[in-house]
């Protein structure tokens, strides 16, 4: 967070700007934890028990995908000033995220609304689009971000 | 998922319909490792560094709220039958969810409505609290569920 000169205050964010995250490799231990720890069903911890689910086979969490959104953004996909503080977030899960998808997160700013009360800050919508290596979309999640201001010199 | 007799399918659900979870008490090991897994940024890291940020001491991420919700849903807090399968999900996070709080979910099925194109299933809106033990709300998550009808006999 210290790298100010590299990362963007509210003053500079606008509208249409996009970012891109570094990568993650996802893979089927991955899965599995993350599915022990915080949603355990089926689909989401056996590949056999999977096979005959919706899913047709492994699938990761959904949870799992939005947790390694974060982290893909928080490394870098979304240089904000202060860090990444969401108010909000809306996700949707087009196709299920696989073992063997190597992710990256493609954010675009969609809204910036400077605070009426606060004049220090304001919310900046974002939608980050999760994708794998082949295009297909994992997640979309269009999140409200709490902005600062520059601080006065 | 086996245990249907205890489960609900589209056929059983309707507007109005509530439960309530199992608890999970967080404390501040789970914060920082959830942290340093998907979202490490100070404030969710280090209650010093936290001071002087926003959250005015250790919070836990938003994510990582989501994701024990998920687990306290999963293990009874949405009876689902075939399995709690989110097609996508709306979630706010009006306060900090902190160390030291044990937070249940309490849901209610807000829509029910039947798949046009595939009468074996259907999409319910469920409209999920977390809260502490002190009734502070923690996060509220409207998710849109997958579910099934009941199997012809």
């Amino acid at each position: 967070m210290s790298d100010g000169a590299t990362r963007l205050y509210l003053d500079d964010l606008q509208v249409g700007q996009r970012f891109t995250s570094g990568t993650h490799a996802l893979d089927e231990a991955q899965v599995k934890a993350f599915a022990a720890q915080f949603d355990p069903q089926p689909f989401h911890l056996d590949d056999a028990a999977a096979q005959g689910t919706l899913f047709g086979g492994l699938a990761a969490s959904g949870w799992h995908t939005a947790a390694i959104t974060m982290r893909l953004l928080v490394e870098g996909g979304a240089p904000i000033a202060g860090g990444i503080i969401g108010a909000g977030a809306e996700l949707q899960w087009p196709t299920p995220t696989r073992a063997g998808d190597v992710l990256v997160v493609e954010s675009e700013v969609v809204a910036v609304a400077p605070s009426r009360s606060k004049p220090d800050r304001g919310i900046v919508t974002v939608r980050s689009e999760t994708r794998n290596q082949r295009g297909e979309v994992r997640q979309v999640n269009t999140a409200r971000l709490l902005v600062f201001r520059r601080p006065p010199a």
